[in-house]
């Protein structure tokens, strides 16, 4: 299998961090942007993506298609391209790179049975592809993962995780467990002590007896607005792989609430692009204040 | 009110420390040890403290009583100093410094209404006080708290919290909603990942991308168990917090969970004295993927 034309559904932040990696790396680089947003249209053709009228001939001309999307949009779209797959006779390899349960990617391989496709399992970590950048991490599994090694040094890296459909998604899944949970546990812990009247005199100790977490919340809780309200689909498959590991979904099912919170406050309709790189933890939390007194005074 | 004879209730871990660093700087300290381990038993002898044979004479002899407990012993034992109280009529001051919700220490307040006793809310941060380490800082609230700057600098800091009985405790629960949701979240984490067979291959990422992260649970996970039985009520006194401030209160509720778990494990019985200091982590992990492993066969 080689792998020369890729089609990336959808372009959007990080999709097309990789389309554009790919094309920088000698790949033909095809999209559809049926039904997509105005920004990822515009993005796509900035980035010189191929752009394919329909899911049909985009299966028909792809080596291999790579799903990169919110998660809650994940099975919609290989049910797409696998009945285009049906409709044409055409079997490019399909990669499920999005951030969902290990039985989520196996249903959703489940979906491409019989039409011929190689599924891979798979999940990313690290921002998008950026020379200069440390590069990105794709982990991968099944069969047919191997075939992805094409794309390692393209300013990402490649790992195998072994041929059982689930465990790329395993990793994803546990990995940003940790990171998106500690900064919603973060956003919850000092909303919480704002909300009790007792803010200023949490973030003093914090300062002073663990400034590592201390930087790390200023840093990090202001930046998540702009993503919140795409990751509670996230969250919520993280439940489901805790739950199904035997672990308590209680955690994640909270970071979805904490997500929810911040992308109901005013700053949930920034983007990474549009946010105000300037705004403090402070406010941002005043905010999330301001949307629960909101909620009490309409009960 | 001068502060000179202070009672300890109870003289564990951390009572214990406080009390011995009162009893350096010139206190006379007491305790009662009626229905106390025999380790509590023998630490207050090793200390010195002044034993009480009942809380009648403890109450009579106090000129305040410091409550350092588990935060479930935390409610019975004021209902008895209370008792104690009403049946002597002497009332010294009564601190309650448990690891509990704002309304806990609110309603264990109510209970010495009419005693006389000022009662004083708070909480402790850190480690227990010893001569060369960073001091414990105790946060206190309540028109009575001033008096409490007597214990300032004695290997300890007092943070005044203003007179609102509720704030002091609200300072603790969010600061250990912080530290123990983190502790917890990364357990879980890891045994997710080594139940779903990934553990290696997501320490190796963790490791690589996050290193502070990384040597964090390296080194506070294998300490857990020692602590984990404890630790169960104070989780749950976090979630009655979060839920009255209007935030989610799952995220302790799975921090009960996972030292529930972390205390069925052959490492539950530990103390911090008893610890196995060369346990790693993977082999903490290794034994909690093996509790569930047990649970699930046993449904």
């Amino acid at each position: 299998m080689t792998l020369h034309a890729v089609a990336i559904l959808s372009p959007g932040e990080m999709g097309g961090g990789v389309g554009a990696a790919l094309l920088r790396h000698g790949h033909d680089v095809l999209t559809c942007l049926a039904g997509r947003s105005a920004r990822t249209k515009a993005r796509a053709e900035r980035l010189g993506f191929r752009l394919c009228p329909d899911l049909g001939s985009l299966v028909a001309e792809a080596d291999i298609v790579l799903s990169i999307l919110p998660p809650e949009a994940a099975r919609a779209t290989a049910e797409e391209v696998a009945a285009a797959m049906r409709r044409t006779g055409e079997a490019p390899s399909y990669a499920e790179l999005n951030a969902v349960a290990p039985e989520t990617s196996r249903a959703i391989g489940g979906l491409f049975q019989g039409t011929g496709a190689e599924y891979i399992d798979g999940g990313i970590i690290g921002l998008p592809p950026a020379e200069g950048r440390k590069p990105t991490r794709i982990y991968v599994s099944g069969n047919a993962a191997p075939a992805l090694d094409a794309f390692d040094g393209k300013d990402m890296t490649i790992h195998q995780c072994g041929p059982e459909i689930g465990r790329a998604s395993s990793v994803k899944m546990c990995y940003a467990s940790i990171s998106k949970g500690t900064n919603t546990l973060h956003t919850a812990a000092m909303t919480a002590a704002d909300s009790l009247g007792v803010g200023d005199i949490l973030r003093a100790e914090i300062a002073d007896s663990v400034p590592a977490v201390y930087e790390r919340m200023q840093a990090n809780v202001p930046r998540l607005p702009a993503d919140s309200g795409r990751w509670i689909g996230e969250m919520e498959e993280i439940a489901k792989t805790y739950a199904a590991a035997g672990l308590p979904p209680g955690f994640h099912l909270a970071a979805a609430e904490i997500f929810r919170l911040l992308d109901a406050t005013p700053y949930g309709s920034e983007t990474r692009e549009t946010m105000d790189r300037s705004r403090t933890m402070e406010r941002t939390v005043a905010a999330c204040v301001a949307e629960l007194r909101k909620r009490e005074a309409a009960e």
